[in-house]
Parts: C-alpha cells; structure tokens; sequence
C-alpha cells in the first residue's frame, strides 16, 4: 500500500469530482476551493456522524446554529480584536514572509527540540529566534524584521449609508455565537448543568499562511462543542472528551496510529485554560493538528457577562449557589477531517494478477457513493436496472453505472470508496437476485432483490 | 384555528428554542438571527427534505459546496457589481428612507392596481412616484430626493499586508458558485445534458429594508438549483420546475390555499429571460415570495466565458453541435421556508373540555423532536424509560420529560411538534407494552417494545 503525496491527492480530488480549485476559471482565488458532489457528500456524511456522536445520541448535549455576522461588541470582549493575530515577520534579505510562531516550531521540529510558542508575544518570539540563531528557511540568514501584528478577523460593513455603516467581523470561530447563546439554550430548553452546545459552520481567519490544500484555509468549517459544567467538576470532563474524542476518529475509520495526542505543557497554555490537548494526525505533510481539546474554565462565559453586563452566572437548584459554569471546548475542523479521512483511506493496491487498483477504503456510512448499480448488457438489462435505482435512491445516495466492461466499473466504484456494487443479469430477470460485490473484500454474494435494502442497513450504518 | 400573528411568532420561537434574536445579550445586530436547539434541527430536516427530493432521487442532479468568497471578477461577470443595487430613497420632509421599488408596491398592493417594477431604472422608478403621485406613508407628503443606487454586495478584504490585499465579495447568492463550477462537475462526473448542479449555504445582502423577522435577512440561507439543458427544451423544464417545486411545498404539508404562483409579465421580466414565476405564500403579513423559479437562458454562461476566458460550450455528443445550455433555476430562500412551515403549522386549538392546545401541526419528517419518552411515575419508569430512550437516539432526534403531569407533558410536546409521546408505565415493566400517542389526533395505542422503530420508520419518513 501506498502513501498518497499531496499532489497526487489535489489531483485525484479534483478529477473524481470531491474538490476543485476555487474560482478555477477565473485563475483560482488564493487556498480557496470548492467542494464538488463527491466532496459535498463525504462532507456532509462527516457533519451527520459529529451531530449523531455529540449531539443526537447525548441527553446532555443540544445544538444550534448562529450567524457569521455578530455584534463587533462580540469580538472586543472575546479579546479577537486586540488579541487574535498572526506574528508577521520578514526575512530582511530575500524578502520571504514568515509567521514567527511557525518558523521556530519548523526549526524545532528538524531540530528535535521542544520550544513553546502559544501565548508568547512578538517580543518573546523575537528573543528565540536571536538565541538559538533561527535563520531564514530560504535564504538562510538571521536577518528579521521586527514583528508586526497582524489581526485574523476578516471586516466588512453592515448598513446603508455612511452615517448608518457598522464595521462587523466574519466570524472568527463558531464557539462566540454559543456562548453569547449560553441563556437562551439553558432557557428555552429548560437546562440543569452540566450540558453541551455545539454547532458546525463556517469560520473566517485573514491567515498569514494557508496551504497544504484543504488543511489551512481562509474560509472553512467548524464542529464545536462547548461543554458547561460544575468548577471542579471540569477536569474530569477534560478527561471524558479526551478520550471521546480520540474514540469518534477510531469509530470514522482512522487508523490509530496515525493519531496522537499532544498535551499542551503548562507554560504553553492559555493564562485562562487549566488543560489543553491537540489531536494530531500524519499528514503527508507531517503531523498536524486536528481537533484541539481545551479546558477554558469560566473565561469565555466572564468576559461575555462583563462586556455585555448581563448575569450569566447559573443558580444551582440543589445547593442554590450562584456560579459561572466552567467550559470543556473540543474543537474539530470539519475539513481537516475531510483531509484526514481521505489521505487515511487511500490505496493503491497490487492485485493477484498483477494489475493496480486505486481504492478508497473509506468507513461504508462516509462514502459519497453507497451503491452503483451495474446492468450487465445495456440492452437487456437496464430497465431492471434502473428500476432497482429508484427504489434505492429514496433511502441512499447512489448511482449508476453502464459504460465499459464491469471490471472497469468497478474500478471506477472503488476509486471513489464505493462499497457496494449491484449486477443486474439474467438471473435478476429470471429469479429476481442481483450480484453484490464489496470494495474491500472484492468479493460476490448473490441476494434477492427484496433482501437489498436489510443489506445496506445493516452494514452502512455508523 | 387561529392564525398565528408574527409578534406572538417571534416569542413562541423564542420560548421553544426554535430562533433568538442575533447577538441577544449585546443588544442584537440590525434583524440578525439565531437558530437555537429545535430551530437548527427543523431547518436541517428542510434541507434533508430538498436534498432527497431535487438532488438525491434524481438522476439528473448532482450537488457541490462551493466557497463563500469567490474571485472578485466572477461578480463583476455577472453583473452584479454593477447591478445588484437597491434604489434608495428619502423623503425630504420627514427624512424617511425607502425603497423605492417596495414603495411602489405597496402603494400598487394597497390600491389594487398593478405597476410592474422589476427591472426599472431609478429614472424610470422616480417617473412612476410622481405620475401616481404616490406620498411618504409616515407623513403623507409626495417630496423625495432623487434615488441613489446601492449596491447590495458586502465587501471585505482578503490577505495581509496593504500590497497584496485583494478586495473581495461575500457571496450575494450560491448561483455564482454553480455556474462557475460547471465544467467542473460536467467533466468530473461524465455528465451529459441535461443535468442540474444544486447547493446549499448562506448568502449576504447588505438590504436597506430587511425586517419581517426571519423574511428577509442580510445573511441568509439559499437552496439553488440550476438545471442546464438544450436551448429549445428550456420552456419544457421550466413548465416542469414549475410544477415540481409547488407539488414539493405541498408534499413539505404547506396548505395549497396559502401557495400560489405570480407569472411575471413580459414587461417585467429580466432582458434576458424568457419566463420568471413566483410561488408565494400568504404570510401573516400578505402574500410573499417563496421561490423564484427562471428561464435564464444562456446569460449565465456566457458572461462568465467572455469574463473567465473559458470556452464553457457544451459539445453534443450526438449531434457533434457545441453550444451554451441554457438553465432554468429553481431558488429558494431557506430561512423563509422556515418561516412558510411554522406559520402553516402554528394552531390554537380549543379542545372538548374547553381547554386550549398549542399544536404544531408540522410534517412528522421536519419535526425538531420525533419522539418525546415519558416515564409515567419518575420513581418507578424512569430506568426504563431511559432504556428506550438510548435505544431509539440512535435513529432519531428525541428528547425524555419527567416533570409534571403527562397531560402537561403532552401540551409540551404538542407545542413544539413532536408528533409521537412514548409512556413508560406498569405494563412497560410487565409485558414490554408502551402506550404511543398521536400528536395530531390524540389517539393513543399499545405497542410492544419491539415494534417501535418499525412504526416510526414506517411514519416519519418523507
């Protein structure tokens, strides 16, 4: 079995209809791209297996769905305003750009030393890469400007006419638009502690540095999850969502080990986080962070209740205390895990008879495609074919599929994770069975045709 | 019946979870909303509801996820720089502001005749205020500036520092995203004419009148279909889109006295279409459009050739013709058929014993909660009840209620829709036996345990 490299993955995505550059026909937009059928499908299969896992099958977590435009007072009491930037630095001889945080994290990684960049500020930055003479990865000289600060927040105006204009941000992460919901949730849905709230959507960030296709983008997707519990109570939480997490990528099919944790060591973390761990998975490009798991204690909910000077505190009915919840915040990017799941579940596979398959062994609920249905003889058997398509096709997204011999088709099925391809011969027409082939096994069963559906419910589900 | 009125609209989705106000605890943003727990599952099934019927079933469809911030040349393409304007204009005396083409309609709607307004220049529009001498509905005067043209797109700012940012646009419709995809998808997936691209994803308007609660927002949600196919067969597609989204509204359980279509008159119609309906609803406050439904022909196609540079001809496998599809295009606002399904659904019901019921009469397929279990007494049901309960949050959204009377329980579940209450009594603990009552009749019948999840399947789906 073989890696996929980056640039075979850009091409297989774009050619099987999961990703193309965005704007493509206008030369493309910057690390923009456009999900195309297949993509939208493997991604939406995603979000319903977050939703069922987080969500659906927990008493204790509910979801919502908040705008991208909020209040610009939203943002200055998150602290996005003042304090959510990218370390600008140039490399004063050939001109390259770099974000500083990230060019001492590459050193250290070639280096095989250990140097804590979150939280620390330009100057800190500027200190490390003096002392342990970091040189530009280009040219090769230590020769930096200062840092300048660059904010992430995309801005634009709401309003009319200019004495009516307001500056309002894209949001920034979707986990602002739950905790200013904190109240109407609890409200509404008659909450007692501990609960969740989560939400997937779209987020914005005026990166530095986008790349490695779908991995660092400028406008992606978010699942969120903010958990509110008890103070004291949060540490076990952080433990519980830890390994919840790690257990939802098994349950998606992700080889483990291609999945680590990184704990964040104390002087790493956030003044305001009392834990905070990174799922990490090996890209082609390296590890690279995945779903970042935090505990944020009461910060988000108090500088909310002070910039907004509304009570947010929770008045415990069992011991009538009053107190602001404390914040479990697993946060997973929607299209790192598309990438992940890809690059994870990409095969090319040396067959007995020495021919090459290109197959995706993706988990059977994600694939875009869950059925193709192959008439044997266009001229004979497609009506029965396409009879069986509309009956499938209410319960499942599939296709069909009647050009070249079937050897072909089913390449062609497994080059996009398909996990079930249905035959329709002379023996569907005579005795109502089909012949059902499986990606993985490459093996044939025969079944009634009535017996399809119980089939592909039994094994499809997540 | 009582029909709901929208201030009594906007707090029950409040109270229930269904929608906040935007940014609720900062004071709100200008007419900005907020889905909360029941809202964001009523609007997915929606979109499952459309996903099912104009994408997945169909052969003919595909579906793509295309990006939010796109190339600035394809709004320029597509005219929308320079055309996708509000004419904006102010009374002198009170120094209201209107649109002028809103002004007109209702003064058209309230005096009964018809002024075609679609289209029109500012000149034109400023022509027909004064020869029907229409006045300023807050002060009665007929004294207005000139109108000035607003442009609807909202702008931001994309990369880093002053040399390298970009200005580019948020989206004003998801159309754009499918037309510039469509070799993309054609090539990708083999595909012949005709064939049709759908998405679903938020859209901005910077409206100079949004209002009327979840009506009409700066940001909002679209379902678009564009449906390319051979010129000639267009007014055939068209006739069928026609028809297949109203039989869609009414299969979605919307009452066909509240639906109708408004043909736009040949005046009316953009130069280049060649035929434009409406299906509007009649929302508490009057008839409102739903869904444009348009024979665009080939101008979408042929402003992004010339603009991209791209030859996007389609080549005519069979009669070896090249030549530009033309498309007609099925697009709905999403938050609005929202809206269209909570104010056909909301009723007040006065009951035998004289008592009042709140029901939201809602299509079992789109109900936020599917499924209410109700143990019978807390002390003695509760284990089993909660039994049942993870069994069935695998393949439902369902919600568990302990507090009160089962009567109140009902009301609660009646309120927000639930069309199935599930009661864990004694004979649940003796013979498995569950007692399931009907949201809309209040019937109540004995099932086994067992034969739940098939009598759900069998009344839930869509």
């Amino acid at each position: 079995m073989e890696k996929i490299k980056m640039d075979d993955l850009v091409n297989y995505c774009k050619n099987y209809g999961f990703i193309f550059q965005g704007s493509s026909i206008y030369g493309g937009l910057s690390n923009s791209w456009d999900y195309g059928p297949l993509g939208r499908e493997l991604k939406e299969n995603i979000k319903k297996c977050w939703w069922q896992k987080f969500i659906q099958e927990n008493p204790y977590n509910f979801g919502i769905d908040s705008a991208i435009l909020m209040n610009p007072n939203v943002w200055i009491s998150s602290g996005h305003v003042t304090n959510f930037n990218d370390p600008l630095i140039d490399c004063k001889n050939c001109k390259k750009r770099y974000r500083a945080d990230n060019l001492i994290e590459e050193f250290a990684k070639s280096n095989n030393v250990t140097i804590p960049v979150e939280g620390k500020s330009g100057e800190e930055l500027v200190n490390i890469i003096k002392s342990y003479n970091i040189t530009c990865p280009s040219c090769h000289k230590n020769d930096f400007t200062d840092i300048r600060k660059f904010n992430l927040l995309f801005e634009t105006n709401m309003g009319v006419t200019e004495d009516t204009k307001n500056k309002v941000y894209l949001r920034g992460e979707t986990a602002q638009g739950i905790f200013i919901n904190f109240l109407n949730v609890q409200r509404s849905m008659r909450l007692k502690l501990p609960f969740g709230i989560g939400q997937i959507g779209k987020s914005f960030r005026n990166e530095i540095t986008p790349g490695n296709f779908i991995f660092r983008m400028r406008e992606f997707e978010q699942m969120e999850l903010e958990f509110f519990c008890k103070p004291g109570t949060d540490l076990e939480w952080f433990g519980y969502y830890k390994n919840f997490c790690l257990e939802f990528l098994k349950e998606l099919g992700i080889k483990k080990e291609n999945l680590r944790f990184r704990d964040h060591a104390k002087e790493e973390l956030s003044f305001y986080s009392k834990a905070t761990t990174d799922i990490e998975y090996k890209f082609p490009f390296g590890w690279g962070e995945l779903w970042g798991i935090a505990d944020r204690t009461d910060y988000d909910l108090s500088v909310h209740e002070k910039g907004s000077k509304t009570d947010l505190k929770y008045l415990d009915p069992i011991t009538n205390e009053k107190y602001l919840p404390y914040v479990i915040e697993p946060s997973l990017g929607l299209d790192r895990t598309f990438l992940t799941i890809i690059c994870d579940a990409y095969n090319k596979e040396v067959l007995e008879d020495n021919s090459e398959r290109e197959v995706l062994k993706i988990h059977p609920y994600l694939a875009p495609i869950k059925v193709t249905i192959l008439p044997l003889v266009k001229k004979y058997h497609t009506n029965k074919a396409l009879e069986i398509y509309e009956e499938l096709c209410k319960f499942y997204n599939i296709s069909f599929d009647d050009a070249g011999s079937i050897g072909k088709r089913y390449r062609r099925a497994d080059a996009v994770g398909t996990p079930y391809c249905i035959t329709v011969d002379d023996d569907t027409l005579k005795y109502n069975t089909i012949t059902i082939r499986n990606r993985d096994t490459m093996e044939q069963e025969k079944l009634n045709i009535k017996e399809i559906i119980n089939y592909l419910n039994k094994n499809i589900k997540f």
